[in-house]
């Protein structure tokens, strides 16, 4: 049988997810410091509910779609945490508005297996939903910024944004693209394939003149008040682009950390379910793609309800990320235990009160190993040692004579015998 | 379109995710105390790996078991958190041992919904592989009666513990019983059916005589000592009995809490892969089944390697745990927002000052929302109310020509008028 999890899919030893936990907790603070709460909606879905919200290729091949062998209905494990959020919000009119979540779960995509792309990955979701206003999309700009830099990834991103009115005033409007969603999946491809790739495909796609245009459009970036300019100036009497070139301008305004944003024209997102501001956060190096995506999605929420809901959100794509961080040396999973004493009881009879000292150093919020395999002295320091835990605590007869024990920092050097009761005070000093 | 999640799942709004996060984040920090470290497996298995692992009714109803459309190949979401974590260890012989982990994570259920049995729900399992001894049985209570200390059960529980071969050595050596676990998984029901149910059901498969012999034997409960003297008694000659009564006996010496142990024949745990000590905790109120739940299984990792590695560990059923104390007001969802402070800007001009002060309180560790629709100050203030949000920060014109703002707690009844960099340990207060 094979021992391994199914292709794509990870067990996350100990380093690893010890050191995951860790950077999920700091972006859910930074979540919650904006305001955000906690919303979380099941892992498997009714298909119907995913099918027709993200486009062609997720439906015909990344969705993991199952039939229920017990009942015959159609399920699928949830592609994304948004189109559930979606769901939830028609589904509760009664919710006030803006309704502010966030979500740091799983999501389930039936990709080649590759470089920072798994089958089972981690999202960290933020949403507002009820507002359609800029200070909603610069307040996603903002946690998510926020969020990075309490991940320690500093200045080394970018914020790609671009707005879905503008593509839609120029690609639908003014070049009369027939499918303009089949187009902006051959864009999104650009980091994938290279700009000559997604010209092949556009030509294939459009012919030859159209495509050349289409790659002449997707060349405008860079700052974004000059490119905004520069759309107000050759398009100023297409309204449907002036909305999104609006609309960004505000945001621009409202962003904490203005150097960071970049206009790409190229940035479209695969997705179908956009409406408006769109962005991604693409890293300095390694260059493995974007690490977090999001935008509004002003429609969504009426496919499933006779209601128009505004909404607007970003996701940090942790998995990716961790990966990333791990490569360029900006993470280590190099902390193999939560365990700060391993108590070594150098004596068999000794086992009780090598207990009893665990015991009181756990009340006092130590995370703490006693011996549970009746092993001599030597083979407990192995594992101690092996572990990397900072602080052993000797335990033996002449410790419990007197009610002390023995503590030993092999990174400090450092060896001293305190009574118990003064240990809390000696292992807070090792362990700092 | 149905917009309920599937049937027999749910939707966690926020004031339950905050509850449910809170105490998760209590068992969790107990887990850790102990020593215990974090290991992730997928939650998508592939059905070979759980085939024959959990018994007739898992495998032939309640595993969720699916086709993969793409690939034709079989998978199954994961049924409980320790046949993964058992092809994990086996695949990973280089592990030092004991190894000691927890998983906090969901599992699916293919099972009839009904009050605290949902299809998926949060298993918080901690587990000690690689050591035979009672040691390891006593600190996985131990670490589970502490958890359920620190969830605020207090002692309104008791932990049921028997041993497998207690019950092998009396149904399968004394009674010769051809298809013992069909026999367990019937008396596993009696809190389900009652004491008729399982005998008229026992007496189905066995016929009277032998039926009424094991309802004799499952009436055997108490007091752990009393209950382990009167095995030694009357069937001391029985070795497998016997092994399973000494190590039962050295884990209730163990145990911290020795008055919250009972003994009790009618435990036998409905999973096949016990061999020793086995542990369910039921509240005393309601009477909703067990909370929590566990044993020994030395056999299990070495049906997936050639190695016997022995285990034990247990899992408290997080989902039903917080039904129940929801039920009988141990638990209250009344917290809808992690929202400390909302800033309230009066005048739309204040806008970018209300800003401004929202990034300070963030930038002190404040959970902070500032108004996103362009709300007037009646709207935003009814807003902070339906939400219970503690303090509202008050800025206008007035508060920005002085750089200060104006704090008012509802629930104190106190409102003041702070410059900003002072508003750090007003808040403090407001919100102590």
């Amino acid at each position: 049988m094979d021992l391994r999890p199914p292709r794509g899919f990870r067990d996350i030893p100990p380093d690893l997810a010890i050191l995951r936990k860790e950077l999920m907790g700091r972006v859910e603070a930074v979540y919650r410091r904006y305001g955000f709460d906690p919303l979380e909606t099941p892992a498997v879905e009714s298909w119907e509910v995913l099918a027709g919200k993200y486009g062609e290729e997720a439906e015909g091949r990344l969705i993991w779609r199952f039939k229920d062998p017990w009942s015959d209905r159609e399920y699928a494990l949830r592609y994304d945490l948004t189109v559930p959020l979606a769901r939830y919000i028609a589904s509760h009119p009664e919710i006030p508005m803006p309704f502010k979540r966030y979500q740091i779960a799983p999501v389930w995509r039936h990709d080649e297996p590759q470089r920072g792309r798994y089958r089972e990955f981690y999202q960290a979701d933020v949403d507002v939903v009820g507002s359609p206003y800029p200070e909603a999309d610069a307040e996603i700009i903002n946690v998510i910024v926020d969020a990075l830099d309490a991940l320690g990834v500093g200045s080394g991103f970018r914020v790609l944004i671009n707005d879905r009115r503008i593509l839609a005033g120029i690609f639908e409007e003014e070049l009369s693209l027939k499918d303009p969603l089949a187009v902006y999946r051959i864009i999104d491809k650009l980091d994938k394939v290279g700009e000559e790739g997604v010209r092949a495909e556009l030509e294939r796609l459009l012919g030859a003149p159209a495509a050349s245009k289409v790659m002449e459009v997707i060349s405008i970036k860079g700052d974004v008040a000059d490119s905004l300019d520069r759309l107000s100036r050759e398009h100023g009497s297409n309204a449907t682009l002036m909305k999104g070139v609006e609309h960004l301008r505000q945001v621009a305004q409202l962003v904490r950390r203005p150097q960071a944003l970049e206009f790409s024209m190229s940035l479209v997102r695969g997705l179908d379910y956009y409406t408006g501001p769109i962005l991604e956060v693409v890293l300095d190096r390694p260059r493995i793609g974007s690490v977090a995506g999001g935008g509004r999605y002003d429609n969504l929420i009426s496919l499933f309800a006779k209601r128009e809901v505004p909404a607007t959100g970003a996701s940090i794509g942790i998995d990716r990320l961790i990966d990333a961080g791990l490569e360029v040396g900006l993470f280590r999973a190099d902390r193999r235990t939560y365990t700060q004493v391993m108590v070594v009881n150098v004596r068999p009879e000794s086992y009780a009160y090598a207990w009893r000292v665990a015991d009181v150093l756990r009340s006092w919020g130590f995370s703490v190993r006693v011996d549970l395999n009746r092993s001599g002295q030597d083979e407990q320091r192995r594992r101690a040692l092996k572990l990397g835990v900072p602080v052993v605590a000797f335990v033996g007869p002449q410790e419990e004579a007197s009610g002390s024990v023995t503590l030993y920092s092999p990174s400090k050097g450092e060896r001293l015998t305190v009574r118990l009761e003064e240990a809390r005070q000696a292992l807070e000093r090792l362990l700092s």
